[in-house]
């Protein structure tokens, strides 16, 4: 019983995504279908790495993850099958598993060319229905990822911004990514901030020129409507407004500088 | 075969729903998740209660209702499992029960405690993740609420605002909810209008200062474009407007006064 | 095990489509329920029937699609149950199966009144809930198409504007779809554009006064930015922004003219 997890940009208005379910369902009936989110940005893929890394250790093993966030589709960009932590991601070769890859190990890397897997007429503009889909369902049927093309001997990575650190143990990171609550998640990781403090020291955040206090445990240890600095739920320093959103009230949003401060 | 159905305010676009989604499938493979909503507007207790209230009765027994609206996750607050006709509702103790609450024979209620079913290393805010998703797999593996924890002797219920009754029979309600049409749901029942009626009668529907008409049957028992008073799909007073927006058009929202008047 | 596969103006926000599957699932536990879309326009049917175009012969055969975009429920507007390529679809007979039509051959039409397969109280207001989503499920548990009422010898059709043909070749069509990305889809299929063009001569494509160049085949065949005309997976000329939106860049919509000339 496989779980097949899509993660693109189509959004749910339109008929892309369903058109992937029903040619999914066609090959693997009995495939369980989950949406991770269709509604990255268009074209974001740093957000698509971002989500993908969020869900992955969530998914049981075996689950594959299909990533459409192609904004090449057409041009001579790979297709690539990669095996981490017993999951199977099927992404273009743009960059959407780079923190994937970071955090585990590769097991295999296929380049995926075997047309024998796609739709027997190919489109120019939507691999999703006619590569994407039809490839993910025969993996959920039980196809090796060796069938479906040679093995990939390099992987387009993004290059990722790490937080600075300065001689009196500061941190300086930026955010990353900013959710639907409006929370700021960084770059700063839990570790980064335990190698930056020492017994008896409060760590001071500050987003742009605004202190957002020193770093605490749940939103809820502020009183409504203020600022608050926690690791969030990725692991990961962010910042928030307990019950509001933190980016409507600096009027900031990915790129803007953090930094914390014994 | 448990339904597992799941209603957050965690929005599609972020990995929220799919993690937990995630979690639930890598605890029982064979769950059926069914998404009541994930739009609730963020921390809007009363709308997650009156959304939880319509698809109740709809969904087979044995349905394991999902709620995280949870803007006060991270404290003490409880989390609660109860059962009513033979549905359970596992959601955070802060009265998103009360609509079914006052609507249906509470069976059962428990304070979810028992850890060893929540995810091995606890986060402050994410809960949906290390606590609601893993328990309603449980449940759904067949684990009876009892095993949850202690019997709840209380729960914490919303007051609801009661239409009131003027010497006349008139009745003063009010909006309480706005669907996505821009119908507006009052919270002045049908048989509060069967009460409030007799025959020879006709009852006339004002939002605000305006005059809606009558008590119709259905939206298209006026011309496109005008104002349509009925019982609506959730056996209360709606005021509607055929093929448009009653919202836009009077530019009123959750709260604004309606009244009935012979 | 059927599919059944829902295509809505309902939204997700609130209770109406989660509604919908609860009392499929109460009817047949094993159905696997596909969204198609909920966010067609309220009671835009023309983008509803292309929706279905597009997705219906991506499904397997036996699906069940279930249309409800209905701004004429309670009226004594007709439910169809109509079968084109061995699958079904149910709908208000609006003409939301046009596109179908046009393109499949009708293997049976039904006109649904057999009130056995409804909810036993029937609402004015809401027949996804009370007659689309009961009958979907009796006819994905083995419901013959002839049970549901008399075979419909006639089906209310949408009038199509087909493109016009110049002396010279050119051709004059329109923009009929708008998708997420703000690619703009016309009515001048890929047949329309053979017949136009000849060995030796390009074709160019203008939307009002703009030239938006010759007919290519990828996004990806122009720099980032610029516009692009090509064949859609849709199998019908689409004008594009690589990497943007040509609906935002041209500021025009659905109807906006679009023509061909050699």
């Amino acid at each position: 019983m496989a779980v097949i997890a899509l993660l693109t940009d189509f959004g749910t208005r339109d008929h892309f995504v369903a058109t992937m379910k029903g040619v999914i369902l066609q090959i693997d009936a009995k495939a369980t279908i989950v949406d991770v989110t269709h509604e990255v940005d268009p074209q974001e893929i740093y957000a698509a790495a971002f989500t993908l890394r969020q869900v992955f250790p969530y998914f049981p093993e075996g689950t594959i993850f299909v990533v459409v966030v192609d904004p090449t589709v057409g041009t001579s960009r790979r297709v690539l099958a990669t095996r981490y932590s017993n999951r199977i991601v099927l992404a273009p070769d743009n960059g959407v598993i780079t923190l994937i890859h970071r955090d585990a190990e590769l097991q295999e890397a296929r380049v995926v060319e075997n047309r024998r897997f796609f739709a027997r007429s190919l489109s120019s503009t939507f691999h999703g229905r006619d590569v994407f889909a039809p490839v993910a369902a025969h993996l959920s049927k039980g196809v090796g990822l060796g069938a479906l093309g040679p093995v990939a001997d390099s992987l387009d990575l993004l290059e990722l911004a790490k937080p600075a650190r300065a001689g009196n143990g500061a941190l300086s990171g930026a955010v990353v990514y900013v959710d639907r609550f409006g929370n700021l998640i960084t770059n700063i990781s839990a570790l980064d901030l335990s190698a930056a403090n020492s017994p008896g020291r409060t760590l001071r955040v500050r987003v742009g020129d605004t202190d957002v206090g020193p770093v605490r445990i749940a939103y809820a240890d502020v009183p409504a409507g203020q600022f608050v600095a926690l690791i969030g739920s990725t692991q990961m320093l962010e910042v928030a407004v307990n019950q509001g959103s933190a980016r409507d009230r600096l009027g900031v949003g990915r790129g803007a500088p953090v930094t914390v401060e014994p």
